[in-house]
Order: C-alpha cells, then structure tokens, then sequence
C-alpha cells in the first residue's frame, strides 16, 4: 500500500516508516522539522543521538535497500500538501505532523495560538486536498486519548448511544481536554468528522495513549536508525521521562499527588496498532475512532515499575512527587474501551517491564546526553501562565 | 457597566451599542470591517444605506449626546486586543467579531482556513487577554444554535446529565455542527470552556438562532442609525433573504424539501437577550451556555410568513424551493431547550408577523438596493466544493 507519513522525521514518524516498509509498504513522508526546532527551542535535545534528515535518508537506503521518499514542507502551505499528493497518490495518509505538546502551548498566548494554527489548518489542508486529489486514501489522524479528559463514566471509543428523555441517539462522545494542544486535537476531531460526512473521505482517528520506548526490532543495530526519545518537560512524555531520570541519578517525578491515571502502550505495539488501522481502512464516508492503549496505570505506578527495572539494572532510583504545573485532576475515575484494535488483530506486548529493560538499556549508553540537560526535567510551565520550577512535595 | 463591543460595525453590533447606550452602560467597541469586506467580495452590499464608520460615530454622538469609544483594529493582533482592553477595563466583553457564513467559510480551502483561523485565534487573544488585564470581565460570546447540529434527542443549554453504563456524569452536549464556519463556534466552546475552567474566567456562550429584522426603536428616524441588512447567500440569514426576495418580487427560496428546522428570534428580542446576559454575569470560572432563540419554524413555514404579511402590504409572493447548496438533514426532530434566558426575565416578543411588517416596510424603501443585486439572492456554493447556481425545484 502506498502510504504517506505526515511528520516523518518525528518519533513515530521514523519508527513508522521502517516499521512499515519492512512489511513491504511503500513509504513516502513529508516533515518541516519543527520538532527539532521546538526541542531546541526548549534547551534540550533528543538523549537518543538524531542524525541529519540526509544521513538519516542515507541510513534507510542502506538496511532497506531503497530509497525513501521524502519532501520537506509545511503543512500549513496547501499548495504543498497538494502538490505531494498528487505526485504520491497515497492510499493511506497517517498524519503525526502536530505539535504534540501540552506545555509547549501552554507557555503564552503565542506559543497557544502557533500550536492551535498549525495543528488545525495543516490537517484542514490535509482535508481539501484528500477531497481534491485523493479521495479514495484512509487518513490516519493521531489524536490523543487526552481528548476526553476524566469524565466520570466509561469512555467509549468515540460514540456513544445514549438515551435521553425517552429519545436515543448515537452521539459523538463529549470532548473535555485539558491544554490548548490537546484541544487542537479536539477541534481535529470534528473537522474530520465533517469532512467525512460531506465529502464521502474514510479517517481513522487513533485515541492514543502515552507511548514509551526508545526502539523497535527493524531498526536494528544501526545508530542511524534510532528514532528520537525527548525527555525535555514539553516533549517527553511522562515515562520517557522517569527513564532518562532514572538513568542520571535524578528522582523520579511523577506530578501532584500522582493517582492521575492514563492509558499507556509501548512503542512497538502503537507501530503494530497504527499498521492494523492502515490495513483494515474504514468505507468510504466512515469516521471511525480506536483508542490505542495496552494497560491503564497511575503515574506513581509507572515510575515505581521504573524504580524496579531501574534497580535491576543496577540503577539507584527513588520517586518523589513534584507540585503540578498543570491543572487537572489527580484522583479520578478512569475507564475507556479499547475494544475495536483488538477485534482487528492487536496482540498487546503485555510485558511492559521488558520494555522498560530494553529501554533503560539503550538511554543508559546516551547518559551524558541527558545528564548535560537534566535542568529540562523539571517542569516550569505551569497551566495558570507563570512560569517557575516545580518544587519537590514531601507527600507519599 | 463599561462594555466592549468586539464587531462594533456588524448588524449585531452597531445595534447592540445603540441598545445599551439607551439603557444606561457605557460602550466601547472595535472593528476592522471585515463583514463589509466580506459582503463586497460576494458582490454585494447591505440593503439598508451603511455609512462610513466616521458617519455612524458622528451620528451616535448626536443621537446619543456622548462619544462613542471605537478602535479600529484585528483581533487577530493580539497586542491590539490587550492594548484596548488596558485603555478600557471592560466589564463584560461581547464577541461578534467573527465570520458568520457557512457559506463564506465553505468556498475552498482559503476560506475555510481563513475563517477557522480568524474565528477561533480571535477568540483564543481575548481569552489571554482578559485572565492578564480583567480577569474579572465576563466574556459574552455569540455563538450559534447550529453548533449542535440535527441530533435525535432534545437539545439542552450546553450540559446534560447523563446516566451511561451504570454511572452518572455532567457532561458537555456533544455538537455536530454542518460547515467549518459552524465549527469554529464549536472550537470556541471548547477553548471558552478550557479557559474558564483553568483561569477562573467567566464566560455565557449564547447558542443564537437565526435573528432577523432592520431595527429596533433605539435606531429612531436617522437612517444613519440603521444596521446593516445582508441578503446575499453568504451573509443574508434565510428569513432576511426572504424578505430582500419579497420586496423585489423574487421567489422566496426555501432550500431543499423545506423542512430544515431552526429557532428564530427578532433583532430586538436578541438584544434584550444579551443584555439580559450582560446584567446577569455567572460566577468566576463559570462557563454557561444559553440558547437563544423564541420560536421553532421549518424554513417553509417561515416562508410562507413572509408571504403572507407580504400579501398584506401589497406584494406578490411566491415561494419555490429550489436545490439544496448544503449537506444537511432535511427532516428531522428539533426540540433545543430554551429557558435559561427566560428564567432571568426574558420577554418574548411572539407577535413575529408585526415584526416582519416593520422589516418589510423598511425594505421596501430600499427596493431598488436590493434589486440592483439580485444575482446574489440564489446559492451557487455548494457543499460539495463545486460552485453551481441552485436550481428550482418543483416540489411542494
């Protein structure tokens, strides 16, 4: 199948693109490095080494033996995202080309209104051009399990039927997130939703949870191949973090009182995920909606799974919480389906500790590349719009 | 109370400052006349005389006896909107200052990115505005009973509790809204309710049905105090095309089979609405939502209104559907609660054919206006990205 990776010079765009054309895909992928530009722009960088987009290009020739397409452009530049299409012919488009940061757009009106842009009108642009050249091919939207927020029911997978005095209806399940970023994703939501109502296109927006992991098998032996692992407050997320911590000596810190609860999977199981959504499209007109997560865990839970990984690797790791930068709730019913990958074939790793050993393995070799910015691990962001460092709390 | 009018220029807002300024409030406001930018694009212009702003603010002063504060200015800028906002120290802040058309935002991928980004960035710079100049202020933002789409089941204010599975939550009413304009509204909802919920900011979200009507008595005998009246298939709302088509002999054109149903309310009705909402502002951190409108009609019935008080002051009116421009049910149960406003006082005006009697004889005056642009009375953007003139249809 011809697939387009949007953001492929990023974590899962990488990781995809050798996931992908290792079961015989054919890969074309646009990116505007801007994730580089925001880690930059956040005074840290990548713990795992990230070589230029040629050697990276040059790398992908060498262990696949072909060359992979790539353009370098803007979404937020239609005539691009046109131009690539019509040249590609994609069957499937996955779209990982957003910022994906809830501090980021949360540092002033901004950073807000950049991120709130680029993530909107880049997948509106991605919309028309479907229509217009494209309408046949499956868009594979990376939305965020974060979209719902903490209701106190079950989360379904994107609709719900419910009644309502005395009358049903199937209704698309309440949005309550919780940044400007992970409202983006909202707002992304019922554009594609519309657009697959009056254009006839097929989406598959993927509810994702917080993924981990610093590599998956195809990549191989070959440096050139890792994909990248942030571990900075905007761009590393909750586990990624507490792995780079634990590897430096510096305490794990999970956020308040710690009881939040999320959704997690590791990095191969959300290639093997966003795969099975690639190859089982929806019809013609179908706006459907998976969540894609393994196990669902508090953070405080998570980094005491770090903590013991962490000691079997000979690593000397304790927790202690930090005040929340953020606003949200920290103790809280939590209990989405994630049903439909499964009906579709998704076989979970499960061994979330074997991950965590692989992972630890590989951050401990780059352990001066996190040690050199361990400043970015604590988070200065904070969701009533100052901004200064957490300061450790001495509960738990 | 001072209150800052944002779309100071517009038919909501021209007269909304007139209506206030009568009862006692202090108004300041902004625009950077777009709607007559818009309008002009469309090839067409208000069917009511609208003199320059220079005009209307002299007329004010002599209508009113005092100044009437005015920035030209883009909210898109959000230095301009901080800086009036400081100059000002609004109390409560009504926002009209976005893109109003469905059809406008559905003539192609500029449009649309054009409209979503001014609507909803617009929206976000008052937002950071108001929690760093006047975290107190009450945002009274315009939003659109179109926000919630057609669905199945009764419409309530914004929330409804729901029982799901055995448990019970409070949650936002999902929406589903029919154009990218439609959903800009819905993006705000999302991003007022955020802002609310993380600064304390205090927010009403007015759910408006389609308004309608030239004037409200305030405007008294100077045509320089008129507000502006589109007909044109972009800014016209149906029951005001209706009444444009009526004065020139043009059919009335209800879309489609003609069933489309819609809450409707006069001009004058909406302002007492909003003002209503202006002297009852909710609690810090409160985000509501009012809908706003008086009466359920299907838009043939609301022809044949217009035909019949058309009939009574001498016109000939026919009525033929022609082809629906728009993807949209056009059958369906409507049935949106509407008792928050009434609940704080709310006096409907109910007598809608006095009102549409009123609006006619105005319009009349400027029969020749309207006439002299009646190309733009039949719909050529359709939903499907095409642009064709809607044919007759010969039913009903």
């Amino acid at each position: 199948m011809r697939v387009y990776i949007a953001g492929m010079d990023g974590y899962l765009g990488w990781t995809l693109a050798q996931y992908l054309t290792a079961r015989g895909h054919k890969v074309a992928g646009a990116d505007f490095y801007f994730r580089r530009k925001w880690v930059d722009e956040m005074g840290s960088h990548s713990a795992t080494p990230v070589v230029s987009i040629e050697e990276r290009l040059e790398a992908f020739k060498e262990n696949f033996g072909q060359e992979l397409l790539f353009w370098e452009g803007d979404l937020q530049d239609y005539g691009f995202v046109e131009r690539t299409f019509r040249e590609f012919q994609p069957e499937a488009i996955v779209h990982f080309a957003e910022c994906p940061s809830a501090p980021y757009s949360m540092i002033d009106v901004h950073h807000a209104v950049w991120v709130q842009t680029n993530n909107i009108m880049g997948t509106l642009n991605m919309l028309f051009a479907m229509r217009d050249v494209c309408p046949q091919a499956h868009l594979v939207k990376l939305g965020t399990m974060g979209e719902y927020g903490t209701p106190n029911v079950d989360i379904p997978e994107g609709f719900f039927k419910i009644e309502y005095r005395g009358r049903t209806d199937t209704l698309p399940f309440p949005r309550q997130a919780g940044s400007w970023y992970h409202q983006t994703k909202v707002h992304d939501s019922h554009n594609i939703t519309f657009a697959c109502k009056i254009w006839g296109l097929r989406s598959t927006d993927i509810m994702q949870g917080v993924v981990f992991g610093t590599r998956i098998d195809e990549m191989g032996d070959d440096e050139r191949m890792l994909t990248r692992l942030d571990f900075d407050e905007s761009f590393g997320t909750a586990i990624n973090r507490y792995c780079c911590q634990a590897v430096i000596g510096h305490p794990l810190t999970p956020f308040g009182k710690g009881y939040q609860r999320r959704g997690f999977l590791p990095l191969r199981d959300s290639m093997q995920c966003l795969t099975i959504a690639i190859e089982n499209p929806p019809q013609a007109g179908e706006y459907r909606v998976f969540n894609q997560f393994e196990e669902i865990y508090d953070v405080t839970e998570l980094a005491h799974k770090v903590q013991k990984v962490g000691g079997e690797l000979g690593l000397d790791v304790v927790v202690r919480n930090i005040e929340n930068p953020r606003v949200e709730m920290e103790e809280h019913y939590y209990n989405p389906d994630h049903q439909h990958l499964l009906d579709l074939g998704y076989q979970p790793t499960h061994d979330m500790e074997a991950e965590l050993r692989i992972m630890l393995g590989d951050l401990i070799e780059y352990r001066s590349r996190i040690d050199e910015k361990r400043e970015v691990l604590i988070p200065d962001i904070r969701w009533d719009g100052t901004r200064r460092k957490s300061q450790f709390l001495n509960r738990r």
